[in-house]
């Protein structure tokens, strides 16, 4: 699985988000065949979704992305259908393709990334534009309503898929489109040429990637451009609120995160990646500001992200509403790209953290257990008599697809490429950032990772094979107080041991039961606590308890336990505390959108 | 300012809802000039609106309203301009002109009146149709998409307009194009004719209203058929939500009142009026529960209606968060003419109870102590560095208008008609609801009514006059135990009393500083208490503190007092609990749109 790309020679099954050699990185990301998944929760909940995977491709044909794409390449007749960024859903869902091709290849998701991609390439204007639904339905009307058009956006989810394709399959037959794609766009935008920018943001991050691929300069120029260009009146000049589209202030003087949650975080990931390839400290430093700031005071303990319905946004700071949080299920996809980056970038352990826990709470909650039905808003309460209004009310349950359906494709496209956030290397050795039971191999270097992480702390690290001694640097939460290191204590951070061929070492993280209490400005949640065990977030359901939960008192001196149930909800650890019975939250509303809440009043 | 009626005869300036002498109702409203306000606490109110009205012409002439209707008149050429219901803040207005002029009048409220009015006729088509906008930039295509067109919510707002206008000035000019668009409505739609609703209720009242000045039954039918259809998937057919539009449920099945606050309450006062026209006591009973409801548990303490920014929608049971509360100004106003309709209907206190929390607190907050800016949203909570997203962000503090200007016109029309909602009568005698300095007349008995209320909770009642003995009604609010009448202890609903010309009654509702809790499931104040004196719901404002006002504990056992200060904001009786200072939540942000908090955590 392993291909050579055509461009660049190299040799690996580069992750999702590869930096090039120049790229001023403190840890440079592995390959996904370097890291593999061989079991356990992550493996689990990646099978679910290889099999929801030909399902996504029923789902696009049903819901006309795929017609449209047909229609405007002249195979079929018809008027475009679905929103105007139809296309963007196949491209995730192609990207999905390809990571998960790595993950285990099969000519299955060949032959539908052929059948797909041929249809994409096909529907290309011959000057390389590329947008169905502007191609049919706008008779080729092109970027009159940048802002809400989402033609970048769209281009920006073909190029990512393209170079997944490339990296996983070798196959450049997307490449060659989306490097049209981005010629056209070199062509048409920047310093020199149109100064505009797409009211949703991802083609930053795509350029980027792209350019990693390519070795083309005027794709990171591009890239660079665009991320620039915030903040600086472009979307006002629309009449638009440039809130909303995170173009109120300039990147590089932003202190926080606004507007529409996923728009500002996949702005944040892509500036992140032009400045680890510009060596842009400044730039750096201010997107690290920019996350501080979200974590302090606009993130849910699920790592969730956006306070608000109302335009999908981000709220003001303490700002975070248990019953209505948005948390959109991308949101938390954005938050993890941006916090990867920002790892690479620094080396600094709290964007693991972050992502340790968006990953197992605020995103996991985003798809079933059976991996083909989806959450698009992940709150951390449901109330008795909660009305379902609109197709994404949680109210519903988790459904399988949605009209807005970003999504579903965006859940695939992380499971399948999920072993690009597990591990990474420096010159100086290796670091495990997120534990799942598999292989880590970087050069002449291979581990074996054992560990039933998230039920039990115990990570055992085995080295196979090294060269040399080389330093080995396992993550501590920040959670795990009381954490050693082959019976040492470890503090938060990482733990960073000497180690060569042969030697094993372990790492303890307690498990202990734990309850939160929020910072006093959330009054959302004032008086409560919320219960976590390891990374994971837990929930009182409805299915659990006698008395309605929106009327469950937590006794903060109570006995609490955990006890693995491998019969319940796929296998999850049950945390009792007194009366109350938890599950994780990830796993919430598998059992039907009954009553839920993370955020429990005490007695 | 008495005038006769041309149509029905009778001589009284009735208020706002006047039911026929067949209409099934416990009390029967007296005329404006029948309830006067001679000063105090609503004088002020209504004095700062009379100066604004004036100022309300040139917004409508500034945003385009009354430049689309002179379009439409042929007056003038262009294309109209702002929403598709522009023309119902014209109508709000001239009604507000017509209760203004009721209350002082003045020829310059006649020019005004007499001007706009020709206008809107002029605009009038010659089979009764009129919307200015469909009219000039849909090419007079009318009725193509109904839930979102305002088509009856204009023709609604201009039969209210009329009614007013014929009721307080005996001008019948803006009645006779009423008349012929309510027929042109009634030749179109109905049971026997074309099965369609508005998306916004407010026909349904005016219909009521109208039929009461014109007897004719088809005005009466027609607001029956629009109360009936709704529930019946009239507007899913259209492929729109129902609940937003208030049309999932038959309003005689409903239980809770859901969607859009405005529409929903609208509708809701207009079913009131066909209930009691039509002695249908399955509906009254009916409007009564869901009124039940949502006071228990929709309702903010400030008699705020709707919890969701996300389409300014009621939420669901005890979702009342503080910070994002939207609680629009026209919502408390829809519940003031829902309260009132129920109250004259059932005699029942608690709809007086609503209408006196919702006018002190939930509208008053939204007109500034001017009176010429308005708060469109009305939050319980402003946060340090809460960011102001889009023109109706209570960050921005009041403002002139908006660019959907429904509130300002709507608070204006409720000031200028307010003595409608002070008092009522019944065979027994009479009933004072509501508390303001001034005179009560019914037949031949005359009262004076003294008092400084909301200042002061004694409330002297003079009988002036009277032909017999006849009950006395006060109505003794919930809130205030301890009350007495002429000393002797009285409890809550109405304190009855025989009284003669010559007799003095006083009622000493007592003014201690109260602390309150919510419902435990009331999640959004859990921990915290909101402090009242009187009617007034009390608020911190950060003017008054130097420690934020986001981090304030109050405690729950320090002394509390109320002081009179006239020179604070427009003079206030200011509360201090501990180290707290509290102004009245109606007068926050005349001082800028700073922190602000009902609700206080305790110590």
């Amino acid at each position: 699985m392993t291909a050579t790309s055509p461009r660049t020679g190299t040799t690996s099954t580069r992750g999702p988000a590869a930096p090039t050699a120049a790229a001023q990185v403190a840890l440079r990301p592995l390959g996904l065949g370097e890291a593999t998944i061989g079991g356990g929760f992550w493996a689990g909940r990646q099978d679910a979704n290889a099999a929801a995977i030909p399902l996504g491709r029923r789902r696009l044909e049903d819901a006309g992305n795929l017609r449209n794409l047909r229609i405007a390449a002249g195979r079929e007749e018809g008027d475009a259908i679905g929103p105007i960024f139809a296309d963007s859903d196949v491209y995730k869902w192609l990207e999905a393709v390809a990571w998960e091709y790595a993950r285990r290849p099969a000519e299955e998701l060949l032959a539908m990334q052929r059948e797909v991609t041929a249809v994409v390439a096909d529907a290309q204007a011959a000057d390389g534009y590329l947008n169905s639904v502007v191609q049919v339905r706008h008779a080729d009307e092109r970027y009159t309503d940048l802002p809400w058009s989402h033609e970048h956006y769209c281009a920006g989810h073909l190029i990512q898929a393209a170079v997944a394709q490339v990296r996983c399959t070798g196959d450049t037959a997307l490449l060659d489109v989306a490097v049209k794609v981005a010629d056209h766009l070199a062509d048409t935008f920047g310093e020199d040429r149109r100064h505009d920018v797409d009211g949703h943001p991802v083609i930053e991050m795509a350029l980027v990637e792209l350019h990693r691929e390519t070795g083309d300069p005027r794709h990171l120029e591009l890239a660079r451009y665009f991320v620039e260009a915030r903040g600086h009146g472009l979307i006002s000049a629309y009449g638009h609120d440039p809130t909303y589209f995170s173009d109120r202030v300039p990147v590089r003087e932003a202190t926080t995160v606004e507007g529409h949650a996923v728009r500002a975080v996949y702005l944040t990931a892509g500036a992140a990646d032009v400045a680890a390839e510009r060596g842009d400290t400044a730039l750096l430093d201010a997107l690290a500001r920019q996350f501080d700031h979200m974590l302090a005071t606009k993130t849910y303990i699920t790592g969730g992200l956006g306070a608000r319905w109302d335009r999908e946004a981000f709220g003001d700071p303490y700002e975070l509403p248990t019953d209505r949080a948005y948390a959109e299920t991308c949101a938390a996809i954005g938050g993890v790209q941006w916090a990867w980056r920002m790892l690479l970038a620094t080396g600094d352990a709290r964007y693991a953290d972050a992502i340790e826990r968006m990953l197992f709470n605020g995103f996991l909650a985003g798809v079933s257990l059976s991996g083909s039905e989806y959450f698009y808003v992940n709150p951390l309460q449901h109330r008795s008599d909660a009305h379902a209004d609109g197709d994404r009310s949680p109210a519903h349950g988790r459904r399988g697809w949605f009209d807005c359906a970003c999504c579903p494709p965006n859940v695939m496209r992380t499971l399948s490429g999920l072993e690009g956030y597990l591990a990474t290397r420096d010159d100086g050795g290796v670091q495990l950032h997120q534990y799942a039971p598999g292989t880590v191999t970087a050069g002449a270097t291979t581990l074996t990772v054992e560990t039933e992480y998230p039920w039990d702390g115990l990570v055992r690290v085995r080295v196979d094979a090294a060269d040399a001694p080389f330093a080995l640097s396992l993550r501590v939460p920040a959670w795990a107080a009381g954490a050693t290191l082959d019976g040492a204590p470890v503090g938060p951070g990482y733990a960073r041991v000497q180690v060569a061929a042969g030697d094993v070492v372990e790492l303890r993280l307690p498990m202990e039961v734990r309850t939160t209490t929020a910072h006093p400005r959330v009054d959302a949640v004032r008086g409560c606590v919320a219960v976590e065990r390891g990374p994971l977030v837990y929930a009182a359901e409805q299915a659990d308890h006698d008395t309605p939960v929106d009327d469950l008192r937590l006794d903060p001196a109570a006995p609490r336990a955990g006890a693995h149930r491998p019969d319940l909800l796929g296998g999850v650890t049950v945390v009792t505390a007194g009366e109350l019975t938890l599950v994780p939250y990830y796993a919430w509303a598998n059992r039907g959108a009954a009553p839920m809440r993370v955020w429990i009043p005490t007695t």
